[in-house]
C-alpha cells in the first residue's frame, strides 16, 4: 500500500502536515479512481463533509457514509443527493462543487475511508513559534485606542481575524490565523483566579488545528505574537480563569491539548476517544466545544459523539482530574447562565439542552427543546414571569426556545420551557445584552435568500417579534451572528459574502440597539463570522 | 476481505466470541499462509505472545513485532528466536510449541496484525448470568467450616478456582472460571465504607475477560453464583470498599468496566486508550492492574502502556471523576502500604517503583530499583533501622529491593532504598506476614530447574537469607507464590506442573512459618498459581 498525504497539506493550509502519511485503501473491485483524484477528493471531503459526517464517515450531525451503506445507493443516486441535498437536512452542493467534483465525491464515499494520522505532543512542540519574545511584550497599550471596545472578528474564508475599533469603526488589522477559524476567545474575569490584564490576549483556533495568540496592546501589524498547531481538524479553544493555560479541542485526532498561555507550548494532551451514552466505543469522539468555568478552576470540554461533558480541573496537570458527566449526543455549543455556575449546551441530535452544574461537577438537567438546538454565544435575560431565562435558536426549525435558569430563586421555573418564539427561519445564533430590551436571532439555515438575509428581533417584555431586519439584499449574501458593543448601545451583524467568499466583499452592519435603525456599514471584510467584543466577553455579558 | 473469527472462540474459551469478526489481512506478496493456519496461529499468538508483545504487536514488556521489523529478520532468524529465546528476556518456546507451530508463528508475525473487535456494554449485558438468584442467597454459611481461613486458589490451566479449607487442608471445590485466571479478589475491610459480610464474596477475572462471582457461604458445588464477560483479554479485578461494585480491566478492548457486585450487571465502561508520558497516542493501552483503595472511595487502575495511574472515584458513576496520575511505563502490579494511603506499583520497563498518594490523588514518588520489578502481592514489614518498609522481587534479576514507606514518622527513609537482598534467581512473588520473622521470595524466572523449584527466605532482623527451600524436585515443575494462613503460622507455596499442565498433578506445599519445615502437601491441583487467604486479604495482612 502506497502512502498518501492527508488532506490539508495539498493546499498548504496546515503546518507540518507534509510529514504525515496514511495508507491508500485497496482498490480491487468496486468503485475506484486514480491516486491523485483520491487525494484531491479526500481533501474536499475533509473540508466540506467531514464536519457533519466524520473523517471515518461513521456519521454524527450527518448520516453514516461508510461504503457498506453507500454502495447500496450507487453512483447516480449519490450524485443527486450531493447536488441537491435532502429533506433530512443535507445541504445542496451544486453551487459549491462542479459536476465532476460531485461525481468524484460520490465515488470516493463508496471507497474505504482512509484513517488520518495521529499527532504527538512532540509534533505539536515542533510547530510552536514565538513571533514576539515574552520579554518584548509591552507593559501598556502601544496605541491610544479604547481597546476594551475592540471587536475581534473571524474572517472565515480568508484565514484571518480582523481587529475593529468599536468606537471609530475602523478595521485596524487583519491577522493571519488558521484556516476557517471557528472561535476566538480571550481572557475573562474569574471568581477565584485572576488573569493579568483581562481581555488583552486573544486565542484563535483554526479548522486546521492552528492556534494563534493575539496581543491587543501591540500596534496593528504586530498583534500576532505566537502560534502552534494541536490537531489536523479542530473547533474550539478557551483560556483558564487565571490566564495561565489555553486549551483547544481536536476533531482529529480526537483529543484536547492544554498549552502554556504565554508561549503556546503544548503541555498536556488527553484523548477523548471512548464510549457513548449507550456504551458503544467511538474512535472519532470529537471535541465540539470548550469553555472556561467562571467560578471554578476548570475547563468544560464537550465531546460530541460520546455525549460526555468533561469538567477538567486545571490546577494540577500532572495529576489531572476530570469528571465525565454523562449527558446526550451530539453535544455542540453552549453558554453559561448569569451566575456562572450552570453551563447550558445543545445536544443537537437529541433535541435537548443539557445543563451542567460546574460547582458540583454533575448533570443538573436535560431540557427537551425542538429540532437541532444551536445557541451559538447564547442569550440570558430576565423574563417578567419566569425570572432569569436562557434561550436558543435551532438549526432545524424557525424557533427560539426560552427556559428558566435560576434554580435558587425560581425553582419552579428552572430548567423548564418558559415560552417559545416562532421566527421565519431556522437559525444559528441568538444574542442579547443586559441593557437591551430585545433579543436577536438570525435565520442563516433558511433556504430562501430573503429570510437568510434577515434577522429577527423580539421584545423581552411582550415576548413578540417587533422587527424583521433585512441586513442585506445582495445576491449570494447572508446575515448572521450578532454582538453588542461595550456599552450595549449597538448591535453588530455580520454579512457573509457566500458566493464571493475569497474576496473582502463582506461587511458588518451596525444597528442602534434601542431604535433598531442602521448606523453604519463596515466594509472590506472577507466572510465575517463570529465577532467578539473585548469588554462584553471578558465580563460575561451574555 | 473475508471475515475470520478472533482468537479464543476456536477453543471455546470465550463466551459470545462467535459473534465477533475481523478482517483477514491482505496476503498479496510477502510471507503468507492459509486462512485456517492464520486463524490457528493467531490464537496461539494471542494465548502465548500477546501478553508481552501486544495484540497489535506494538510491544510493551516484549519487543515491537510489527511486520516492518519482522520482515527484516526473516523466517529462519525468527524461528530461532522463538525456539530458543534471547538474552534480552524472551523465553524459549521449543518446549511449548512444535517445530511446525514455531514456523507458522514466524510467518504470522511477518504479516499485518489483525485488529480485534470492540465490545459494547450491551454485548457484556447479554453475557451476564445469575446461577443463583439474589433472593436465594443464604443468610449464614451453609457449611460448618471456618470459611475465614479458606484459600481461594487459581488453577490456571484448568480454568478453575479451587477452594481449600485452610484448617483441614481439604480441597472442597473446583469452580469453573474463565481461562487462565490471573487474579481473584474478595471484599475487604474499608476505612469509610462497609461491605456486608467482608470476605464472603470473591470475584475471578479470566484471561478471556470472563468474570465469575463466588459465594463462600454456599455449599461446595453451589459456590459459583454469577458470571459475565467484559473483554476478550483481561488481567485484573477489584471490589469497591462498600462491596457494591466490581471493576475489571481489559487488555483488549483497552477499557475498564464497573459492574454491580450483586448481579455482575455491567454498569459503566471507560476507555483507557490515550497518550503515554511522552505524549504519543497508544491504541492498545492495557489495564495491567486494578485495586481498591482501603481509605478512599476509589479504585486504582494502572494503565500499562500510558504510564497513567487512574484514581477512579466510584461514588457517582453518572458523573465519574478520574484523576490521571502521570508516572512511568510500563505499569504492572503493586500493593498498598500498611496505612492504606500509599499505593506502591512496579513500572517494570522503567525499573521503578511508583508510589501514589490516594489521599491527595497524586504522585508521591518514583523509586529507582533494579531490572523489571514485580512484587506480586507485595510485602510490608518493619525494619529495625528504616522503620516500615516495602519490598519487591524482580523479573530481570535475583534481587529483593527494600524501601522505606512511612513518610510521616520516618521521612528520611521514606521512598528511598533501605537495602537489597540478593537471591539465587529472578522471581515473581514476594510475601510476608506481620507475625512472621521472615520474608519469602520465589525464583520462578530463573532458567535452571533447581533454582526455579526453590524459594528463598530471609530474616527481617539480620536482612540475610536463612534458608533456601527446594519445594519440589520433580522434572517439569516449578515453585511460586507464597501465602500465609489466617493466624500467620503457615506458609503455602504453589507447585506448577508446567510440563503436564492439563492434569491435576500440581500441588501446594504447606510450611511451618516459624521452623520453616514442611507440614503438608495438598495434591490434586492443576497448575495452582495465586492463592488468596480470606482473612488475610480481607484485613490487608500484606
Amino acid at each position: 500500500m502506497k502512502k498518501l498525504k492527508f488532506g490539508l497539506s495539498a493546499i498548504g493550509l496546515a503546518v507540518g502536515m507534509a510529514a504525515t502519511g496514511l495508507s491508500l485503501p485497496a482498490f480491487a473491485g468496486g468503485p475506484t479512481m486514480s491516486e491523485k483524484d483520491f487525494e484531491e477528493t479526500n481533501l474536499k471531503y475533509f473540508q466540506r463533509c467531514a464536519g457533519c459526517h466524520g473523517v471515518l464517515r461513521k456519521g454524527a450531525t450527518g448520516k453514516n457514509l461508510e461504503p457498506k451503506n453507500m454502495l447500496k445507493k450507487g453512483q447516480a443516486r449519490l450524485e443527486k443527493i450531493i447536488s441537491y441535498g435532502t429533506e433530512g437536512g443535507m445541504n445542496n452542493f451544486d453551487d459549491i462543487f462542479s459536476k465532476d467534483e460531485i461525481s468524484k465525491l460520490a465515488t470516493y464515499i463508496q471507497m474505504e475511508p482512509p484513517v488520518p494520522p495521529e499527532m504527538s505532543l512532540d509534533q505539536m512542540k515542533a510547530l510552536t513559534k514565538q513571533f514576539v519574545p515574552l520579554k518584548d511584550y509591552p507593559t501598556k497599550p502601544l496605541h491610544g485606542r479604547n481597546w476594551e471596545n475592540f471587536f475581534v472578528v473571524i474572517e472565515r474564508d480568508a484565514g484571518k481575524a480582523a481587529i475593529i475599533d468599536g468606537d471609530t469603526k475602523e478595521v485596524i488589522d487583519h491577522i493571519d490565523t488558521g484556516y476557517a477559524v471557528h472561535v476566538i476567545k480571550g481572557t475573562e474575569h474569574h471568581k477565584k483566579d485572576h488573569a493579568k490584564d483581562v481581555g488583552r490576549f486573544w486565542y484563535t483556533i483554526g479548522r486546521d488545528g492552528k492556534v494563534n495568540k493575539i496581543d491587543l496592546w501591540q500596534k496593528p501589524g504586530k498583534m500576532l505574537v505566537a502560534e502552534t498547531q494541536m490537531a489536523y481538524d479542530a473547533r474550539d479553544i478557551a483560556v483558564s480563569g487565571d490566564g495561565k493555560y489555553v486549551i483547544a479541542g481536536g476533531y482529529w485526532p480526537a483529543h484536547f491539548v492544554i498549552m502554556d498561555a504565554e508561549t503556546l507550548e503544548p503541555l498536556k494532551v488527553v484523548s477523548t476517544r471512548g464510549y457513548n451514552t449507550k456504551g458503544e466505543y467511538i474512535n472519532e469522539a470529537r471535541v465540539a466545544a470548550i469553555y472556561t468555568a467562571p467560578n471554578e478552576s476548570a475547563f468544560i470540554v464537550a465531546v460530541k459523539e460520546t455525549g460526555k461533558m468533561l469538567q477538567v480541573d486545571y490546577t494540577d496537570l500532572d495529576n489531572l482530574t476530570i469528571t465525565a458527566i454523562e449527558s446526550a449526543e451530539f453535544l455542540h455549543d453552549g453558554f453559561f447562565d448569569p451566575t456562572g455556575r450552570y453551563f447550558q449546551i445543545a445536544a443537537n441530535a437529541s433535541n435537548k439542552m443539557v445543563v451542567v452544574d460546574t460547582k458540583d461537577a454533575k448533570l443538573e438537567k436535560m431540557i427537551d427543546v425542538d429540532k437541532l438546538p444551536h445557541p451559538g454565544p447564547g442569550a440570558n435575560w430576565i423574563d417578567e414571569k419566569c425570572g432569569p431565562v436562557g434561550g436558543t435558536t435551532h438549526l432545524g426549525v424557525g424557533l427560539v426556545s426560552v427556559w428558566g435558569n435560576d434554580p435558587i430563586n425560581h425553582p419552579d421555573q428552572a430548567w423548564k420551557l418558559c415560552y417559545e418564539v416562532e421566527t421565519d427561519g431556522a437559525g444559528v445564533f441568538i444574542r442579547t445584552h443586559e441593557k437591551s430590551d430585545y433579543v436577536w436571532a438570525d435565520q442563516l439555515k433558511h433556504p430562501e435568500p430573503e429570510v437568510q438575509q434577515s434577522v429577527q428581533v423580539f421584545d423581552k417584555k411582550t415576548r413578540e417579534i417587533v422587527k424583521t431586519i433585512r441586513v442585506t439584499e445582495e445576491e449570494g449574501k447572508a446575515a448572521l451572528h450578532m454582538e453588542f458593543n461595550q456599552d450595549g448601545t449597538e448591535v453588530w451583524v455580520s454579512v457573509w459574502n457566500r458566493a464571493d467568499a475569497k474576496n473582502p466583499t463582506g461587511e458588518i452592519v451596525v444597528y442602534d440597539a434601542k431604535t433598531l435603525k442602521e448606523k453604519k456599514r463596515i466594509k472590506g471584510l472577507t466572510t465575517p463570522t463570529g465577532k467578539f467584543n473585548v469588554f462584553n466577553r471578558a465580563n460575561h455579558k451574555t
